[in-house]
């Protein structure tokens, strides 16, 4: 783990800290909007998905209160190496949960559409499935963000492959429905845009992964691939 | 227009005007590869698909190098004020400049498809009217980045709402296509996601409009209505 320590000003350190622990805290909303969009569509939860829908502007707020603070440390402290990289990351970070707070408003959206259609069960079934991969996902990376730990970013990093794979074979399974059951088009367009949604959530949360390897080992790896970057951590 | 001048050090003005012209290199590649994607769709030419969708390494490098340069400059010049707000937006900007590109990227594989498929060109029509909608967006918001023209920000970022509501007849519209013949159902969903992908390019093209709102009145405009923004705008 990175020494992100070690100032002369102990201020700035509790300064940094409180950043951490603010996307943190962006970090569990961000979450549970995801959780209760999930939710939402499992239970045909209308009043549910319209809470989701509702709260995206505390994610709004917190992503311009957390950038404020960030742009006042670099003015300030003028921080150097790690530290910088730190708020950079941070700066980064927030926009990738603030998109993922809107696509969790979209299925939000999506499933107060559901709530009210006479859908088949069967169609949403591989939907709700990747919704808790996704969220298992986003869990581990704001987790590997919150310990600084590499690794365990690289390692979750990957699960975006499963995603990508699981999200593929949804796409056409849903195109077999319409084609089978053209009646069924609009609303089975409504489950395509969520799918997607959720696979976008994991490519935002591969972002953060990312991100906390450059934090941590200085290192851009938004373009190598993963393969790379795990065989240079290997060998450091 | 807001006066970024006025530094001690030559040097550091030529860094930031050095910068600035990489954003916009950065942007004229970017615009190049959604103009030479919907061109691709227009004429159904694989091959000049195929060179958007090999060519997005260019931006993704670009995107990785003027990283590099801002978090340099932040450590080495400790920028503050309009300097600092300055180095903040070109970070942000260059973000959407290379999901611009990643979009672009997503059309050409669209035309690649279609350059094969022997698909009704009707149904190409609004995608290629959007794309072009779109592409006078990117151009006009990049324009304001360059003049750090708030005005012409605002205006911009209006040209959004169009888009979506352009979008939404497209959607509207590809499913009724859908719906009369089911069998057209796998080409229809490509061209939905080429419409989905233009329509993400408008946002993002309106967030760089929002960065240079910020970026001159140093004030955050993203989750404010554009109409409270003008009032703002005008009463100064």
């Amino acid at each position: 783990m990175d020494k992100l320590g070690d100032h002369i000003s102990h201020q700035f350190d509790e300064e940094l800290e409180e950043i951490r622990n603010r996307v943190m805290q962006m970090g569990g909303i961000v979450e549970q909007q995801l959780s209760d969009a999930i939710k939402a569509l499992t239970d045909r939860d209308e009043a549910l998905a319209e809470i989701v829908v509702t709260s995206d502007y505390k994610v709004n707020a917190l992503e311009v209160q957390i950038d404020e603070e960030c742009t006042q440390i670099i003015a300030k402290r003028q921080p150097a190496a790690s530290d910088l990289r730190l708020v950079i990351a941070v700066i980064k970070t927030i926009t990738d949960l603030e998109r993922i707070g809107d696509e969790a408003e979209r299925i939000g959206r999506m499933a107060m559409h559901f709530a009210e259609a006479k859908s088949d069960n069967k169609m949403i079934t591989g939907i709700i499935h990747l919704g808790e991969r996704v969220h298992h996902m986003l869990h581990d990376s704001l987790d590997a963000f919150a310990r600084m730990d590499v690794e365990r970013a690289i390692e979750v990093a990957h699960q975006d492959l499963k995603i990508d794979k699981q999200y593929e074979s949804i796409l056409r399974e849903l195109m077999t429905y319409m084609m089978e059951d053209p009646r069924s088009i609009p609303e089975v367009v409504n489950m395509m845009w969520s799918a997607r949604a959720l696979e976008r959530i994991g490519d935002r949360a591969r972002n953060i992964c990312e991100y906390v390897i450059y934090l941590v080992k200085g290192k851009d790896v938004r373009h190598i691939s993963l393969e790379q970057v795990e065989r240079d951590t290997r060998k450091e």
